[in-house]
């Protein structure tokens, strides 16, 4: 069944999900709205603009969700993320992976047809770079500089010898340095509320150190943006921080559950599957969600508690006790009891034909392998809306 | 940089690759010709027709060169592939996932358009559902019966009690029983070409023996159907076989060198990536291509040699020895030198944006991720050709 019709606008008449192609993503509109809900007041209390990720989405209708309606401030992880956000109406763009030379011109024809775009860089060689474009083109190509406050990837350290000559070269060329950012991306690993805490703190300090090293190198350094969802959740100050930049916390997933981020029934994303058939002396049920619907990540892998492929749920969105995807072949997902768990008669619990939904492990990756969501109330059973989302660079 | 003008069509100029929006899936046109080329050969060597799936690559133009240039018997893994090459010009479809009940509506729209799309199930209650919409609906949907040969995944055993009664019910509701179908799934964790050979017996045995039983029985059961790529490259006959289904052998990958599928130079697929930075402290290389690019498949992670995400080359194809693809963040790319590897200086040996090329441990996940190929000559730095793929359900 091919739903594209219905794009971009409710559907005409509710559709069971009993009448849905699977696997197909399914999007719980109150938790994600929720989840939204949340963050905003958080940035609000905490005195800072929130700048939600788009990555994790790439849908104009969830972007302007998480801005209460505006088409405000966003983060991209890809030009074409950029280039879609700015034709929906986003001007106000941080595209917040370390610029390539070969993609400054890109970023040249968006800020020249109004896109008011910021580049992040870690490194002289890419300074330079961009130094050389701008005065090519006569342009400015503002520019923050990505510190690195745990190891984790990229980014100069806060006090890094080469923060002040990246700096004053780029002043030297004409170009904006528009302000410092930093993510925590480390905060994936932390096992506690309070290990969420000091990492909250370690990003903020690393970035505000690396500002004020700015500052009194006469450097304005407007924007100091801190931000991971983990981090996002539990910091309990930002001072000197001027936004945040979060976005999994929009559909939330099994592997922030795990770091303790979110709770399960806050998460708003998953995959409808059906039932294929059943290898009843492994105790397997066999469904037609495979990792091509689900992803190949097992970011709970690591964790203390392992879901497999995904954890499963009813129609309804409550969980299956003890039933997880354990394993999973391009269009073939495998169900099973965690050991010790009671056995049902798997083919009368779950016969052929009959719909589960599974939660995933890391929305962004499960997200990726779809072009749309179908959007559902909590605890619904109809498609209320279909939203695209687009994929690719 | 969006190439999707030249999609379909030969690139007017060849585009140098210094030229291309990356990350980017780059195929290797005359290392997939001497992959075709050797797997039409083993199928008449063998005697089988070839039936090549096409689920790796979800591209026509793909489909036509592993059939020699006609629109021959493929294999399909989902509905939309059986739409799209339908649509392409193909007929001869097998769709070797077993059927949900909630998509035989789909078939039979097929069928009606001309489609002979034949379908496979395993159990009683498929069978069921099948007989009742062939019924309802005044058409044969014709069956293959799936066969288990290795416990891998779905599949009746070769002497399974429901054998015969799901094979007299489909025919007492005058639905064609075609023939029978195995996937030696098992094949992956093999560790030699001995017991690559045996597998593929088993595979061979379990079918052919299927077959055997029901055709006593009085069943034509015309189609007798195995393959995956790791047997079909070294089955030493297949007599009682019919036809022969593989697909990753278009491309090859990683996991298929590291089971003795292939050799690490007849891989066709890589990700054209950029540098964007350095950890020098590390030994860290950045580019931009993340587990976006490459997908989060690991498949190489239980093998004897573990590539990571990715076997590091330069733009001529050739192996950086001892470099890999070590970690992946979402549009980030982590290389590092395998340990006790001799160290160059990584800025200067790999300089920010320079251009790289990764091979997937995966083709079907890798190319899932791309909406197009790059179609390049064998050591070649100009696209050629550029091919859309497509994705979904």
């Amino acid at each position: 069944m091919d739903h594209s019709a219905s794009r971009n606008a409710p559907a005409p008449t509710a559709l069971p999900l009993s009448a849905v192609n699977t696997p197909a993503l399914l999007l719980d509109n109150d938790r994600m709205q929720a989840n939204i809900s949340m963050m905003r007041l958080r940035a609000e209390r905490l005195g800072v603009t929130l700048r939600p990720h788009v990555k994790t989405h790439k849908c104009p209708q969830i972007a302007l969700a998480a801005n209460a309606g505006q088409a405000g401030p966003i983060t991209v992880s890809t030009l074409k993320e950029a280039e879609c956000f700015f034709t929906a109406g986003f001007k106000d763009i941080l595209y917040a992976v370390g610029i390539a030379p070969n993609k400054l011109d890109q970023v040249a024809r968006l800020r020249r047809a109004g896109c008011d775009l910021k580049i992040i860089l870690d490194n002289l060689s890419a300074a330079q770079a961009v130094a050389q474009a701008s005065q090519r083109l006569g342009l400015d190509l503002p520019c923050l500089l990505e510190i690195d406050c745990d190891g984790h990837r990229s980014g100069l350290q806060p006090d890094d010898a080469q923060l002040l000559p990246i700096a004053d070269l780029l002043r030297a060329a004409g170009v904006s340095v528009a302000g410092v950012l930093t993510h925590a991306g480390e905060s994936y690993n932390c096992r506690s509320i309070a290990a969420l805490q000091a990492m909250a703190e370690q990003e903020r300090k690393a970035c505000v150190d690396a500002a004020a090293l700015l500052r009194a190198a006469g450097h304005a350094c407007p924007i100091v943006s801190v931000g991971s969802t983990p981090t996002a959740r539990h910091a309990r100050h930002l001072d000197g921080v001027t936004e945040l930049r979060a976005g999994v916390y929009i559909f939330f997933d099994l592997v922030m559950a795990g770091i303790g981020a979110c709770r399960s029934d806050e998460i708003a994303l998953s995959v409808l599957v059906t039932v294929l058939g059943h290898q009843a002396d492994k105790g397997w049920v066999l469904t037609d969600g495979g990792w091509m619907a689900m992803s190949r990540d097992r970011g709970t892998a690591r964790q203390v508690l392992d879901h497999g492929y995904g954890l499963v749920c009813g129609l309804d969105g409550q969980p299956v006790p003890d039933l997880l995807m354990t394993d999973a072949n391009q269009e073939h997902g495998v169900l099973s009891l965690r050991p010790g768990a009671a056995t049902p008669d798997l083919a009368l619990a779950y016969p052929v034909g009959s719909q589960l939904r599974i939660v995933p492990n890391h929305a962004c990756a499960t997200a990726a392998q779809h072009s749309q969501y179908l959007v559902i109330k909590n605890g619904g059973t109809h498609v209320e809306m279909i939203w695209p989302r687009f994929s690719g660079w």
